[in-house]
């Protein structure tokens, strides 16, 4: 299993994605913007607007390589052990420092966000991705977490219940690994608050004396797999439901704290935007709009004031 | 001068300022909302919301103290020289590694950031902020920037006229030194765009051998209090323009990209939010409203285009 069969699975899982979200918004279709990376490689951008259900999403497909970037060494050290390997940076040492030629790198995978019209429809995000170097490193990361503008219960113990399914047939540990995992990636420290409902991430997922790559593909084809029948249950379920301006009005604020966890913690966006990624795919996870209030906060007893108490890591969803 | 002299200074230049802005306005009052800070100290934040001019808006006044936060001595001890100064922690170390007790800081200052309806009117910042410890270690820093949405050629070089003016009466070096700063500053390295036209930027100036510290505060309160004739100015010269739904469109994707500012690039608002600061103070600088159109791209010939062409580092307004 080379990279090329991964890259092409994750080519063909980007294609089988979009035909069934176009199938359950009925209108919208996804555009495609094909892209050149000037170090190695390229992708795809797949883009809808303004579909019936869908208001703005990407689902993006990327295979690049080249030289390891000097921010990705200096963060690999501790954890790959390579401090003392030929050819790699020293932390804190810039390309014009650092012996030549590093590493060279591969990575491809699939990252998706869409945003729905109906704050009823909750926001989605899934991430599949390997990675390996000429050294011999290789792994596989990824999630899909949910944020509901308004927290349904029976939506979020059908998501995790799925997710843990997903889980389960790989590993006994993984959900309650990963699901946790999730819960403190998708945080918005500066507001005590996750993102949404959380769901599962993993990172750096490598083959082992009790695991092989072929198994780690295996489970990640499996979460990859679950979004389109997972999101697509939710919007035909959820997309007729009545709402007004104060439920698009809550739609927005809570779109502004999606944009301020993307921009501020996420650490895909952040290492993408300082090492010269493509911002446009990089930032399709932005909404169509959003809104900020100084201090809002929703009334006591009310529906968005539910949600917010939500909004907080281990909550035993299934 | 010591800083209960500075911090009083700075808390009438915010009450100063908030009436010039109330009386411009027309219609909007600024109102009060105080906070302490757990650590020590506190602030008045002052907020405006849908005005007559100003949409949204903040002048905020803070003096807070306590010990300094690890994460301020890690940046400071290349420039600061303090390495092996007892007490200090090394780079990297945490609280539970220290030394204790670390040095004391005190902080002091006003922040602005004004978003007006008009999108002929320019979003405004302004800060200026004194920092000392109790090492000894004092600086003031500071900056005004402004963002047109559509550059008036005329409207540019009037503020970078005015910020020159204020800037020759203290050094004839001044403008030059940080009008560059602010280019280098307010940059959106993922867009490569400026944030606005400019201004000017300054941080860590202390005193020495040839400028006292009642000398670099003078120039501090020139700063501070050519804000309000600044921005009046522009407030009563443009609230009046007509505009329609393309420009309101285009204010709200220019919205984004200062969000976008913000939250990846603003040092001070990712030290903010890093270090437990106030996150509505903080974030007071976030627009109303903001929109993001994927790979978005105006006309050529078009006034937006124009703008777009403007928001580059080195042009010489002044």
């Amino acid at each position: 299993m080379d990279k090329e069969y991964i890259t092409d699975w994750f080519r063909g899982l980007q294609d089988r994605i979009c035909a069934a979200l176009e199938g359950a918004d009925g209108k919208g279709r996804f555009e495609r913007d094909a892209w050149e990376r000037p170090g190695g490689g390229g992708g795809l951008a797949r883009v809808i607007r303004r579909g019936n259900i869908l208001e703005k999403g990407g689902v993006n497909f990327s295979a690049v390589h080249g030289e390891t970037p000097a921010q990705l060494l200096g963060h690999l050290q501790p954890e790959l052990g390579m401090g003392s390997q030929p050819g790699l940076r020293p932390e804190g040492a810039t390309l014009a420092d650092a012996p030549r030629p590093g590493p060279d790198f591969y990575a491809t995978g699939v990252s998706i966000v869409l945003h729905p019209y109906n704050p009823m429809v909750p926001i989605i995000h899934m991430n599949v991705r390997y990675f390996e170097m000429s050294t011999g490193v290789r792994w596989f990361g990824g999630g899909i977490d949910l944020t509901p503008h308004y927290v349904d219960e029976e939506d979020a113990r059908y998501f995790h219940g799925r997710l843990r399914a997903v889980c389960d047939r790989h590993h006994p540990a993984y959900y309650s690994r990963f699901k946790a995992w999730a819960d403190d990636y998708f945080y918005l420290k500066h507001r005590q608050e996750t993102r949404g409902i959380g769901g599962i991430f993993f990172d750096h997922l490598a083959p082992d004396a009790s695991t092989s790559a072929e198994e780690i593909f295996a489970f990640v084809r499996d979460v990859g797999d679950c979004l389109a029948p997972l999101y697509t249950h939710l919007m035909r379920k959820n997309a007729g439901l009545a709402f007004g301006e104060p439920e698009k009005q809550w739609q927005s604020l809570r779109r502004g704290r999606y944009v301020e966890f993307n921009l501020v913690w996420d650490r895909g966006t952040k290492f993408g935007l300082d090492t010269d990624g493509r911002t446009e795919s990089i930032l399709m996870s932005l909404p169509p709009h959003a809104q900020w209030e100084y201090d809002h906060r929703p009334e006591p007893g009310s529906r968005e004031r539910a949600t917010l108490n939500w909004l907080r890591k281990g909550v035993a969803w299934a």
